[in-house]
């Protein structure tokens, strides 16, 4: 099977030029098939502030109301996808900028309300890749802003991290994929306040031990536990490392592994 | 050859609910090869006003600073942009979304500041259709935001009308191209207080005419220079038409013509 490089990068990297700069010269770096997928959160709390608008977060998460749907909209669509796609094209890699809605790839539906209403919030109910495979065979490198649609005309804001894995999960069947969460951190420390506690094996069981102890931070439980998905689904490799340092032969950070650990 | 139909709407339509809805109605029931060049002028203002950023305009054409730019991204290649695709969508179309960096479909120099500085605007140097085609065998309808790429990661701010010409000249070397300008008349007419004095077709010498004795509206003089330009290009039709009423049989309107008036 051909090798497929799908790689997450949090808000913070793509929203600072610097750090931005250093991304978009590791992706280009990386040979063959690639996906990026972005956030974009910061800069969208700050448009929402320039407009007046107020940031409402529950536990980290965003209450997309219909103003900060046309935020996120604008923002994650518009500002951070585009701005990459024009800098990736200047250095040569043949960028193609998405959300779901294009080319109907992440399709999902409004989070049901319960103790928390969300707003337009989407889970993700199918990925469709047909047309991204052609586009891989003909040399280019989608970059997926998180958003979804539900298939009745309305977009909605979701996880990027979700996204990342779905498309992982998805591609599994047709490439070797490896998923790669790019955030500040060198991948996951046994103690977040030392950076040379890198985990360079994080297993499931010893995940699950961390996670009950609170040994993890809680930022990244969504994001492992969206690893972990996607590795049972087939995904071959799940790295969570920095974004400013993963070059071509994956260098450093934290592999997510089912085996048990080593006695 | 193959017929592609390409369609360009002005700002007014896609940025009312109820005309975007019909126009969405019409294009989804276009047969064949389509692709949509959408403005959006109107909504780049309103968000430039709430946000307190003024909207300078010299003959009809925005002054694009660096604020500005940052908004036309947003507005262009993100609200209006995912919006259609997501209601496209919704209606069957398998709509994708684009601005000219995406795929590096339209390369663009920043226009040299002479009488006027227009900012961050592109005057087009490239059209790149390789993607496209492959996107329009696999029944993919792209969706294009007036925006374009200098090829040094820098986006421009480029005419909707000229973007459409320009897609319609490339691709009449490998199509039968239809392009219709979409607006709020029934075509060109020769009293622009009367509707009923529609011109069905306007050759290029009534145009001049009509150019010399002010006939025709400075807004119209743009559009129908871009008319003529793809017509002479290999382009098969070019037809002036109502928004609305456009259909898959192109009734009604005024179309372009190099053929002299029959005596």
């Amino acid at each position: 099977m051909q090798k497929l490089t799908i790689i997450k990068v949090g808000g913070k990297v793509v929203e600072e030029a610097d750090s931005l700069a250093q991304l978009l010269d590791n992706f280009q770096s990386v040979r063959g098939n690639k996906i990026l997928v972005h956030g974009g959160g910061r800069s969208a709390t700050a448009m929402a502030e320039r407009m007046g608008i107020p940031t409402k977060m529950v536990d980290g998460r965003r209450i997309t109301d219909e103003a900060m749907l046309e935020i996120v909209t604008m923002v994650y669509g518009g500002l951070v996808n585009k701005n990459i796609v024009a800098k990736l094209q200047a250095r040569g890699c043949n960028a193609l900028g998405l959300t779901g809605a294009d080319l109907s790839i992440i399709t999902a539906m409004k989070r049901p309300v319960r103790e928390i209403d969300y707003g337009y919030v989407g889970d993700v109910t199918k990925v469709n890749i047909d047309e991204l495979r052609v586009l891989l065979d003909n040399e280019v490198s989608p970059v997926v802003a998180p958003l979804t649609h539900d298939c009745h005309g309305n977009l909605l804001n979701t996880n990027a991290d979700t996204i990342a894995s779905e498309l992982a999960r998805a591609f599994s069947k047709y490439y070797d994929v490896n998923l790669l969460y790019c955030f500040e951190k060198r991948g996951v420390l046994s103690d977040p306040e030392n950076d040379e506690s890198l985990i360079p094996t994080l297993t499931y069981d010893n995940f699950q031990t961390m996670k009950e102890s609170g040994a993890v931070n809680s930022g990244m439980i969504p994001k492992l536990d969206n690893g972990f998905r996607a590795l049972k689904s087939g995904v071959k490799n799940v790295l969570i490392t920095n974004s400013a340092s993963f070059t071509k032969n994956y260098g450093g950070g934290t592999f997510l592994s089912f085996d048990r650990e080593r006695e």
